[in-house]
């Protein structure tokens, strides 16, 4: 077998085959194919695509090209959620805790942010004390005792992702949906859960700008969970704008303890409570009624956020900072930026307000960039809602004074101010199930 | 200027600009553009095409990114001849001295062969004594005396086109008209003939195997020639049976030197004629119908053959081999294949007899190969003829006995005798200059 052979086939949109597939990624992961013949056959997949076979192959090769955890040993219903990121997206923060205060068990392994998307891992260290890092053992102990743990990703998960990733960042091939698809879910399937929830965010600070092009990824990444055995359904979420009003890491960790508590922004709450839904759902825990109906119980009842504080103290950090009796370390510089004028917030550039936490330093610019726990930004007012003249719009929260002034520019040009209140938006589009895809409505609705 | 910008156009469908080009070319030949980026680039034009314009362009870039031979002190209007390879192709040794013999200057460098197609520098090196390689003052002095030199590719002529040839041959990113056009016009457009007369190929021994590939690479070059200042004209030409009735490399030379004489076949005969008429067009010698009469006279008077005698003895050669003074050095072994029944020769599979002549030494498998200037066939019965059962179809030469009896089972297999006379194919289906084409006839006349 040799990889020309592939390339032609595939630049002539043929199917490869099972064997054929192994072969590449075997062969590309003991570098015994180069670079610049991977990189001719991943802009010829660009092109010619994969189907949904060659795409579930494909996934399952670099799944088992490293680590795979077993997760058999734990009792009860293992289940993951992953999401194609955002901005102010602290849902695994709220929906994880909420299914593992119903009994499904959550072995979770979360990425650091990049970018303008923030991570997982980020915002659990911004906790006083907390480890991210566990020994495999504390890591089953502690989903155990808690029915959950949140770690890190670590060891050696899906290797082949990794070095096909690293050159599709340099050759514009990022943008496949298969690539995407097999990326995604090689991790997944090596991460063990029995089931897996995805969140497919769309619109302007999502990867996918139109909920077309997410549902496509969707029903690709629903397909190969499926054709690895394991339950799997995506919702097709709203990231036009940020999620919920706080953005920044231990300000998204307080924003997701206060909803936890029956507060915070409803926004957040309705699309944490659909995930955990589903979850919920996709472990056999009833009808997505009954459903829906427990996991709005496990916040009612302070179950929930019992969870997420116990899973903390086990993990080493200070649950005080979830239930308000401590407060977590304010960033020492602040401003206000106010509205211009009066009338309602018809845009929020999500991915541009992204931005504007990198900048003040709650984010990665290089994955080198050291993370400042206490920047960020609390949103006064979001998309819809009425503003008067010189109400505060947002205010900005850094370490590092010298980035306000920038940051303030950027958030003011981030948002329009209009005179009439904009139609509301749907938070979530569509539900994708092996069965197919139900849609909420929405601009294709 | 970033490379991945480029290739994120260039997947898009967008033209990339002169600087674009450039950058991406010189970058590549200075190794700060890496081979994966470059292949990644090569797949996306495979998929995306170029315009007319990027192809010029490109192919000036290549062609200065190494020597550019300078023929400007030549007296007299040089022009180049150009084939995309051919089994028994040898009309270089035909055409250039009928050229020359009319007042045409010949200063010209050619390739090696390699797989089933033949190489001129291996033809001439199969004269004895005859030098291939010559410093450039003598080069420029047998130009000047003889009116013609062949030489060998010298120098460093396109290394980017070197270069970039390398990594499509390993990339599956050869079969793309603009790059084939831009690989081939740089090396003419760096070796400095004024005029550029190009013979494209087409039938089962060619690389184009449809007439309107053919025609389609033959535009693309044209065009490049007339970008670049240099007047252009292409033929299209049958590669669906041999050219003549020899293959192999002395073979040739003394079937050219028949031709010459006014003996050889008539398709060999007919296909260099046109091609020195429109060499001569080329550089202002008259009308076609004048050049072609002019060209007709050359062989008839034996003044294209004296210019070639003369420039082999200029070259160190030994004459007599082309007037029939002296005979080559036969193979010491040969086989008759004949006919297993009577009937008409109505196939001939030119790539696969291509094949035979490497199996008995006249051709490279590989770049390293050593050739056996000894070794070929010469063809008894060609496309149309009548055969009765037991007559010779060929006979097989070469120095190494043990090949013999492959290439006897290959020859049969590649020829077909059928029952009734086949309809006569043109030799030239089309004539290709910038005002457009004309048709000769053929499949699509």
């Amino acid at each position: 077998m040799h990889m020309y052979d592939l390339i032609t086939k595939k630049k002539h949109g043929a199917a490869l085959t099972d064997e054929e597939i192994a072969f590449m990624i075997e062969g590309y992961v003991k570098g015994e194919i180069p670079d610049y013949q991977m990189s001719a056959m991943l802009m010829a997949i660009w092109f010619s695509g994969m189907t949904d076979r060659e795409t579930a192959v494909l996934t399952q090769v670099m799944a088992r090209s490293g680590d795979q955890i077993d997760l058999s040993a734990i009792a009860g219903k293992t289940v993951d959620k992953h999401s194609t990121g955002g901005v102010g997206d602290k849902t695994t923060l709220i929906a994880c805790p909420i299914v593992a205060a119903c009994g499904g068990k959550i072995a979770k392994m979360s990425g650091r942010g990049l970018g303008h998307t923030g991570g997982t891992v980020d915002k659990l260290a911004a906790i006083p004390g907390y480890r991210t890092e566990l020994t495999r053992e504390e890591f089953f102990h502690t989903v155990e005792t808690c029915g959950i743990s949140l770690i890190g990703q670590s060891g050696n998960l899906a290797p082949a992702d990794k070095k096909l990733y690293a050159l599709r960042d340099v050759t514009a091939t990022v943008d496949s949906i298969p690539l995407i698809a097999s990326s995604i879910m090689s991790k997944k399937l090596a991460a063990g859960a029995s089931a897996i929830l995805l969140d497919v965010k769309t619109g302007s600070g999502a990867f996918m700008k139109t909920q077309e092009d997410a549902i496509r990824l969707a029903q690709t990444m629903v397909a190969i969970g499926e054709a690895a055995g394991r339950r799997t359904v995506a919702l097709i979420t709203d990231m036009d704008v940020p999620l919920g009003c706080g953005i920044g890491n231990s300000i998204e960790v307080r924003e997701s303890a206060a909803v936890l508590r029956g507060e915070g922004p409803a926004d957040l709450r309705e699309v944490s409570l659909a995930l955990a839904a589903n979850m919920l759902f996709l472990i056999g825990k009833g009808t997505p009624a009954a459903c829906r109906a427990m996991a709005e119980r496990a916040i009612a009842d302070g179950s929930a956020l019992a969870t997420l504080c116990r899973m903390v103290r086990a993990q080493g950090g200070d649950a005080r900072v979830l239930t308000g009796e401590a407060n977590f370390e304010a960033a020492p510089f602040s401003r206000e930026v106010c509205a211009p004028r009066a009338g309602f917030v018809t845009r929020m550039d999500a991915e541009a307000i992204g931005e504007v936490s990198v900048v003040l330093g709650a984010g990665r610019e290089t994955k080198e960039s050291v993370i400042d726990p206490a920047a960020g930004l609390i949103l006064h007012r979001k998309y819809g809602d009425a503003v008067q003249a010189g109400e505060p719009l947002v205010t900005l929260c850094t370490s590092r004074q010298e980035t306000l002034a920038e940051a303030a520019q950027r958030y003011g040009a981030a948002i329009t101010i209009g005179e009439t209140r904009p139609a509301p938006r749907p938070l979530i589009f569509a539900r994708v199930t092996p069965e197919g895809v139900e849609r909420y409505g929405g601009e294709n609705g």
